[in-house]
């Protein structure tokens, strides 16, 4: 397999909220595209939110699931107070802060945020990078 | 925020079988770093590998939670015949074909496997793009 993820689908309760959330609470740049579905133009890999449920039914499984959902997407910054100001724009759009920046343990400052489907994000300064 | 993912983590129950899978099964390039974490150097967003309940740690939540982890990741393929082979690939190397290649609503082809902690991949030929 080449190393290469094209796309990330978060799979979402409310498209609408989401978009919202992410298009003119974090201002990411949606792309034009067909109706149901959202894709933000991303430099890394492609972001794209769709209802969970359609999800499921896509992957031919069950959409039942609560809980962590076992993964992170980590948004790294140039400096300590971009990863304050960045937690902070996404709570003004309706994140919740779950953990407000802080030094840890790989040397780094770092923090997390819920998305409204419960995602994380790690908004992160690496001053090794 | 920025329209930049930096890194995808999977918490993954077994680091080192995670390891086999995704570095000597699908044969992703892995990056030196540090022990207990594995990180791939991927043309989009970094992936990474890390125990479930120390990424749970992380982010100061419980580690509790069961199925479908509402996500998943994409990977683009030039070609229908590369699809199916790149879903042998991953069974040949563990994991669980969900959904065979097949032709699908918006007009592509694609399938779907589950690695070894239950994380959806869909590998997609997309003639439109």
């Amino acid at each position: 397999m080449k190393p290469h993820i094209t796309i990330i689908t978060l799979g979402v309760k409310d498209l609408q909220r989401s978009i919202n959330f992410y298009e003119n609470g974090l201002n990411l740049p949606r792309k034009e595209g067909p109706e149901g579905i959202a894709f933000f133009k991303m430099t890394g890999t492609m972001l794209s939110l769709y209802p969970r449920d359609k999800l499921a039914e896509d992957i031919s499984i069950s959409a039942e699931g609560a809980g962590f959902q076992g993964f992170t997407l980590a948004h790294n910054v140039a400096s300590l107070s971009e990863v304050d100001q960045t937690l902070e724009e996404a709570v003004a759009a309706g994140a919740e802060l779950v953990k407000p920046g802080q030094k840890v343990f790989w040397g780094g400052y770092s923090g997390y945020f819920r998305d409204p489907d419960g995602f994380y994000w790690e908004i992160a300064h690496n001053p090794f990078l």
